[in-house]
């Protein structure tokens, strides 16, 4: 039978907790559709910083490039948030990302019917978002040289990065989107700041050329101010995103919350070929790391997406959305989504519901 | 008696309906708290590039320059979209905030208990917003260099732009925001990605080094994605913010869209010395120009700070603030605004009804 080798990530804060629970997960779904999972756990953010005096571990780096995919818990936490920036586990993070070369970082961000009450927006606003951001994640101002310190002409500090996309990185960020929207329902909005930077006017003139190669994808464009505005006034006009790393950052973050429930919500980073990476979009939230009280549900999904994306595992993956949705149905909550009327568990009991549901 | 010179520039689509409410207001007040106000109207963005074939012609400039301060009513249209970039209306406001060296940017999003309703959010999460955004608006970049388009090792092209912040420049703009700050409710949150960009990093450090200079401030920092999410969960947790000239583009048009009354919000932009810049948030609305539909409102409070920022003339500024609020409690309303109960109004009559109420 198939086998598959997954690179497990559980990280800081709440990040073990989760990732045991979804590691559950995939072994039953595994035996019920006959494949084989292996897992290989392996240090990586502050933990590895406290292991081993380095975000990303090389054999971190090297089991993530050798499996078939990789989940990640979480990573971060007050402990390391003054370290100098090489010694930050977020830049573990980054230089996870850059050596997967996992360029296509996929958010989705869905108001579930069960949790509509979960936002702050109005009911009628908020019930019936289903979206997707595609955000570009290897490349632009997060990665772009030049970059650093130094003194400008009058000798004074300066602090400068900077903000880079060439063609073919744009073409196939765009190439996925299109695609994305493809499968959705056909419409993508392509997110740029094009009458300000040339880095965006770049961007616009790719994906527009790319256009005519999805005839069945309806293309607009928005500059990224008004989107930030948009996800606020009407969220539902959205189906599909894309744009690039900085501004996915922002939009993706504002999308998850315009949901209300951060703690539901998935994500999936891949690239051309090789490994993905998926992780929930949640932080390690250290105030409430090892007291049983994470909600389990996006590192399930993220699990659901690894079945999918990663492996190509979509029925496997369809039992895990499945039965995340049937526990909500049967009134289980954590306490991030809790409401009255609810059962109140902890990440393990959820943990629990779910591997029953399945 | 004093005297004052305004210069105005209508600007686009329904910027000329908005700035002639406005001008009458200013007008009034000016009688009525007994000083002169002379002004003069010059071309800007479309209107300029079809009179004269500059987005900001030198006139203006110089005429903007030479005023105690400038009125703007809005630019930009479809007309003008595909311009190549040194002839879209939007480099010719960019032009005149450098001419005028106009660093900050002040952007206040409030929730009126009148219009509480017109918000996407929870009533329980719109009520009572009050919040500041101030942003840096003549650096970063929007100004970077170098930027541009050129072509990889690989040759590709690429497309370029530098995100660059002196020390001179965070510490001035970060001044205005201690002191708005401090009469406000002394609370100043600063938003970056110092967990990510070298700019940042320098934005955080010099920031923190002022604090000890405003010790009745209390200061915070958040990343910019997380600022985001919060302005959406919870926008009250905010008094004032401090943020770049990009992410000040962004979370200002996020906050402002909050309160869901854009056409109510003023903006004034200010140097260490000479005249500043006053507009309403909102952008030139090509769909409703010239059709009476405007909301003037936002234009008669950006005339309000005009008064206050620009001249110094509190009490007038105070009368037009105390009209807006007497006009929406008489129960008028332009469209963008309306609901059930309240009297619909178009552009010209909602100006009118202000003035009675001056
Ligand atoms: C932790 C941080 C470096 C990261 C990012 O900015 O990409 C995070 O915010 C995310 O969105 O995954
Ligand atoms: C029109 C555009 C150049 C401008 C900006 O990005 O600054 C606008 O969005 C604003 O916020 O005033």
């Amino acid at each position: 039978s198939k086998s598959y080798n997954i690179t497990l990530l559980p990280g800081d804060g709440i990040g073990p907790e989760v990732i045991s629970v979804a590691k559950n997960a995939l072994q039953l779904v595994a035996s019920l559709e006959g494949f084989e999972v292996a897992f290989e756990e392996m240090p990586m953010g502050g933990a590895a910083l406290d292991a081993v005096g380095v975000p990303l571990p090389d054999e971190t780096l090297k089991s993530a490039k050798q499996s078939d995919a990789t989940l990640l818990g979480a990573i971060g936490g007050y402990k390391w948030d003054n370290n100098a920036k090489h010694l930050k586990p977020e830049t573990g993070l980054l230089q996870l990302r850059k050596g997967l070369q996992v360029f296509a970082n996929l958010r989705p961000a869905t108001v579930l019917p069960q949790l509509v009450d979960a936002s702050t927006l109005k009911k009628e606003v908020a019930e019936g978002v289903d979206l997707m951001v595609v955000r570009e994640l290897t490349g632009g101002i997060y990665f772009g040289k030049p970059r650093g310190f130094s003194t400008d002409e009058n000798g004074e500090e300066i602090g400068f990065n900077t903000e880079v996309y060439a063609t073919y990185e744009i073409d196939r960020i765009a190439r996925i989107a299109f695609e994305t929207a493809r499968k959705r329902r056909g419409k993508l909005c392509s997110v740029d700041k094009a009458n300000v930077l040339e880095a965006s006017m770049l961007w616009r003139k790719r994906v527009t050329a790319l256009a005519s190669e999805y005839p069945d994808v309806e293309l607009s464009h928005m500059y990224v101010d008004n989107a930030a505005m948009q996800l606020v006034r009407n969220p539902k006009q959205f189906d599909t995103i894309v744009t690039n790393n900085i501004f996915g950052d922002i939009l993706s973050d504002e999308a998850s919350m315009i949901t209300g429930s951060i703690g539901m919500l998935p994500s999936a980073s891949l690239g051309a070929s090789g490994p993905g990476l998926f992780e929930p979009i949640h932080g390690s939230a250290p105030d409430i790391a090892g007291q049983d009280k994470a909600n389990p549900l996006a590192t399930m999904l993220s699990a659901a997406m690894l079945l999918k994306y990663g492996l190509g595992e979509e029925k496997a993956a369809r039992r895990i959305e499945a039965a995340v949705l049937d526990s909500l149905n049967r009134g289980f909550r954590t306490g991030d989504i809790h409401s009255a009327g609810h059962k109140l568990v902890g990440c393990k009991e959820m943990g629990e519901e779910v591997l029953k549901s399945i």
